[in-house]
């Protein structure tokens, strides 16, 4: 039976041998939600940038600049991390640059995988059937929050596994801590996250309606995959 | 009001500033089960180290040297990681020289902490009395399994939190994922590990008594402290 492993945050990514597993990279709020969101709304391509004055140059390239730190955009650039700004027709056939705090160094530090795919609650169960036909063992990446564990990351690892459970064998603990989460968590997500530092700090943004749309389950059908330092749909 | 964090890993130390904190050293199965039994067994103190040969060289200098790596003792020593071990009287009034595989590791990344003190279940109320009337803020560090998460000892923080819950804010989302995790065990905390992959590991070795001793609640009132790198009851 294949095995499913988390990797509650990116410092913890030394620990595991990912070279012949498939990847999920989760940032929920917000960065691989935008990303799902903007590839389901035409977008050509978004290609994962960590420092920020590199993805500022991508301008002259012809490339949508997105920037977020802190959870707010950066000045100068286009976008930033709502997926509100990623539904509307400025952005269809469009090439996305992106950066942000913490997804895009998850991603980042996934790309030795067999394979990379972005996952989000928008498209959970795309990614679960994927998982679920793929041959790989499997391993969850939460971006946490500038290298410490958050709960939205946490959950949607838990989700999965539940989603999973009777198909592949948890490979740690961390899977066990995920799931008990997620079933404590599941009937009222929006509930259970208002106690979360990093949504109390999402909220002085005054981004609810993200929060909200971020935990939605299975708004889009799309799966969104890493090759090359690019991610498209595949 | 103080503040509580927990540090899911030794791998994630860094993250943490530890230097006007209250550090709580937690590795369930089963070495601060071990010092904890240990010290309410009359032991006069107890030197943690991290490597097995400069532990052994303690033997010449008088101590009573135990050994563990992967869960069994180690040729040559003493005593190994069993609680049972630290009952008898051939353990009064000496010093032991102690090298495990997680949790002297999380002791040695704790140093520079204001004031660290020794948890397990086996003394939980001590330890929260103690938080709760201590002055600093409060980081639970997990000694985990190899750098990855484990249950147990994310349990043990997730029972600090839930019982100091009116009294100490939570620092971040660790805390929570712990305290929910704990909630979702303690009836049968036995059973809960069950489906853990640290405890599967160890049951191969045939230490179910050891893992139902190191769950059992407050069977010691006594407070365990690291000073100058020597654990000695308070």
């Amino acid at each position: 039976m294949k095995t499913i492993d988390v990797c509650l945050s990116p410092e913890l990514m030394h620990l595991y041998d990912v070279r012949d597993r498939t990847v999920v990279v989760v940032d929920i709020l917000r960065a691989t939600s935008c990303i799902v969101t903007a590839l389901a709304h035409g977008v050509e391509s978004i290609t994962p940038i960590e420092d920020l004055n590199t993805c500022k140059r991508m301008k002259r390239k012809g490339f949508i600049i997105s920037g977020e730190r802190e959870g707010k955009k950066v000045e100068g650039f286009d976008k930033g991390n709502s997926p509100f700004e990623y539904t509307g027709n400025d952005i269809r056939g469009k090439r996305i640059a992106f950066t942000t705090t913490n997804g895009t160094l998850a991603i980042e530090k996934s790309k030795g995988a067999k394979k990379v795919v972005i996952g989000s609650f928008l498209n959970l169960s795309t990614v679960v059937k994927y998982l679920l036909f793929g041959e790989n063992n499997v391993l969850i990446v939460c971006a946490g929050w500038k290298g410490k564990v958050n709960l939205e990351d946490t959950l949607f690892a838990g989700a999965v596994i539940e989603k999973l459970k009777k198909h592949i064998e948890q490979d740690c603990d961390a899977p066990l801590v995920a799931q008990y989460l997620y079933r404590a968590a599941q009937k009222d997500m929006v509930g259970f996250l208002d106690n979360s530092s990093h949504v109390k700090r999402l909220e002085r943004l005054d981004i609810d309606k993200d929060i909200e749309f971020c935990l939605t389950q299975d708004k889009y059908q799309v799966l969104p995959r890493l090759r090359n330092g690019i991610i498209t749909l595949s």
